[in-house]
């Protein structure tokens, strides 16, 4: 037995001239078994003043190898104090980790303050999104508001118009619910046939996140909405940019939240702190960020953000408006563009799925191009309009490959091949591109982004 | 309308003396209505430049206006352009939430690298707890590991011991799961009658987050671990104090997991970075960080944290061992302990419930230290050995009160008050005290924290 261990690795790896092949076993077998500890200390006690018990074994048994001591030292980690609770009162991500943050898209737009910074997504776990790799897109910049002078109103078709203080909201019955929540503009640049370089790039404005807060429905009850004439509400941010949003009555009294709670604690100010509209399916520029206003109305408002911005250009030369519902999609994240495989083998294929109109029901998952398909593994939970991390096997036969995911929501919708969605929608659209992503695999290991019909 | 809109609030308000009633109702009402922007444009295109359509209507509006300005004038973030995305790479809380921090308790230890700093619950939201905020209990203090030289090794009772890179393991099919994770000396100070100012300090060695590893069992099995002998493994960290416990064979079969992700990114330093045990279920010891090693045994390893410490004191002056399941156990978080009710009438009560033997089955809240309870909404999702988030609406009438919660798992066991456990478990333990917590609010509104039998 310890052969193998002495082939294996590093950690207390025993060197085949140690002194005691007997202790040896001892160390590399029952390491920091209590009764053999009391042993070992006993047989070397002068060798170490130091009784931390890893480290006093590590160093009894240096102290017996006359070989190279480093093999047998345990990494300054293991042998001295570290640091103490509360050095970060908030946490922050190892320094190892610094490379994974968000990232802009130089020239995408004309000034950083209506821009994207994108998630992440080639590096994530799971569904939860970290707060601070949370996709930014403001069309005015963002703010840091004073939350006890920020105000709510809700008018328009209500027989009491109110004006609610975060503490009014606070107060309130309050919900807490997962969502995926997605740009309609996420995927853009692959409608033109453009290969962005990388999954954060070409599916980064999308993450998911627990929110908590008020139930809309609850407000416009307590306001006394007209039941009979209401159609749509208008909602409205407290940004420069006075971004506004119809959103159909039905939708608003279903599941959106008048919101202050993100992954547990007050949303970050790049997401619309102290309160955001989440409109749970809908593009993200719905969930209007810093949110003042809510208006109750009988038709569609045509807003600049309606009526110029986010619309579906069709291939006859007319616009589809309204379409803010973020249909059946899914991507694989890793491996994925600008990943390496480093040898062939097994790998652990992961990725997302999502659909703005209810639960993920299946992702099948090709390694051949889309000609044949295996049913991935869905992690638990798997939650309505909500991220679903999908895991599936596979080993890497040194061959060029196609990868591709493709989801199935419980409508029984199936993600489109680009082809499909090009042959209805053309290819002079920025929004709403939920098709099958491909990523080849070289034979090299390389992955890159690659468009398959 | 217009006039109950100017007596409720701020934002947009239209002053009585407003120039044109009929235009102060148009912005009040209909707001940025695109329609009616077009009109209310053309009225004041003299009176602004800057066309952003919030920023031009609330300018227009106060040129107008001959009384106090401010009255109409819209805050600096609605006017003016804020910050570009990418600020912060790595986004942070807002600067008004850095009072929301991980708060240490002085002089509970000799060392503040064998301290806690505890989760501030009275401030949370939802069951995910934001990783900034995850308590930290260290025995020698906490690291920053290199990945890269992280090795984890798989010996004792198995056929081929094997040693593992971060990068063998990241490789292998992977799960993500949402887990609470609470520390076995939780609410310690409660079984001695000493009210701890805050539900932090009481109840803070408790977070929830989703983590993402690969399964233990699929580790031991690829080892080839002796599955007629085996009985228990033992897991040891790599940090300083050498951190070992031991678990039971079939829960380390069951559902735990050798994890790297922890909501979403990789594990925290102070939570282990970049490899720990996650244990669902276990008391927090046993989820054992920085993990370099599982030894699989045939027998309890008796090790230092399981002979000396995290053991029960028993009123007949023996000692409990092994008792590291986390038993049912909830804790209203607002209102509590440090807090103020301003004023009487409508609250929300919340707070969060967990087992360590599966999921919560129904939570009671009640206002009257125990005389009669209701039944709490639990918040969707409700997972096993998770936290559960639990609402429950409250008028309060003035009068002083008792609040209190009680969980009831699937198993239906029903969470204890503090006199049944003491009945059983007396006063001397510092371990598992999972009584009902009672908060006392008084008539001036305050909270504190009080001991009911």
């Amino acid at each position: 037995m310890s052969h193998e261990i002495k082939k294996s690795g590093r950690i207390l790896r025993a060197p085949e001239n140690f002194v005691d092949d007997k202790l040896a076993e001892e160390i590399t077998t029952h390491g920091l078994n209590a009764e053999r500890r009391g042993f070992l200390r006993k047989s070397f006690l002068a060798a170490s003043a130091a009784m931390a018990s890893g480290t006093a074994l590590a160093q009894a048994a240096a102290s017996s190898f006359d070989g190279d001591p480093n093999i047998l030292n345990l990494p300054e980690h293991s042998t001295t104090l570290g640091k103490p609770v509360r050095t970060n009162p908030y946490g922050l991500p190892s320094k190892f980790e610094s490379n994974l943050v968000r990232r802009e898209s130089p020239g995408l737009t004309r000034v950083p303050q209506a821009s994207v910074a994108f998630t992440p997504l080639q590096s994530l776990f799971g569904i939860i999104t970290p707060s601070g790799l949370h996709f930014e897109r403001h069309h005015q910049g963002w703010y840091d508001i004073d939350p006890s002078k920020h105000r709510f109103m809700i008018n328009g078709m209500v027989k009491k118009p109110k004006v609610y203080t975060m503490d009014d909201l606070m107060r309130m019955p309050s919900v807490s619910r997962i969502h995926f929540l997605e740009c309609g503009a996420n995927t853009a640049m692959e409608w033109g046939n453009v290969a962005v370089p990388s999954v954060q790039y070409s599916h980064g404005m999308l993450s998911c996140s627990e929110f908590t807060g008020v139930p809309l429905s609850i407000l416009l009850d307590e306001c006394g909405f007209d039941k009979k004439n209401a159609k749509v509400v208008l909602a409205e941010g407290g940004d420069g940019s006075g971004m506004t949003r119809t959103i159909p009555i039905d939708r608003a009294l279903d599941d959106v939240i008048v919101a202050w709670g993100m992954n547990g604690e007050m949303l970050r100010p790049e997401n619309g702190y102290p309160l955001r509209l989440v409109a749970p399916g809908l593009q993200g520029v719905s969930w209007v960020k810093w949110l003042r206003r809510i208006e109750v109305g009988d038709k569609p408002y045509a807003t600049k953000d309606e009526a110029v911005h986010y619309m579906d250009a069709m291939p006859d030369g007319t616009f589809r408006q309204y379409t803010s519902i973020q249909e059946c999609k899914s991507v694989i994240t890793t491996p994925s563009s600008g990943q390496v495989l480093l040898e062939k083998g097994f790998y652990n294929i992961t990725g997302v799925a999502w659909s703005g109109r209810g639960k993920i029901k299946r992702v099948d998952v090709s390694v051949d191009g889309g000609r044949n398909w295996r049913t991935a593994r869905l992690e638990t939970p798997v939650l309505s309009k909500c991220l679903t991390r999908f895991n599936i096997d596979w080993v890497w036969d040194g061959s060029p490959v196609i990868l591709q995911s493709r989801a199935i929501d419980e409508t029984g919708y199936v993600q489109p091949k680009i082809n499909e969605l090009r042959a209805v929608r053309g290819s002079k659209s920025i929004y709403h591109n939920n098709a099958i992503q491909s990523w080849k695999v070289a034979e090299s290991g390389e992955v890159s982004n690659v468009q398959v019909y």
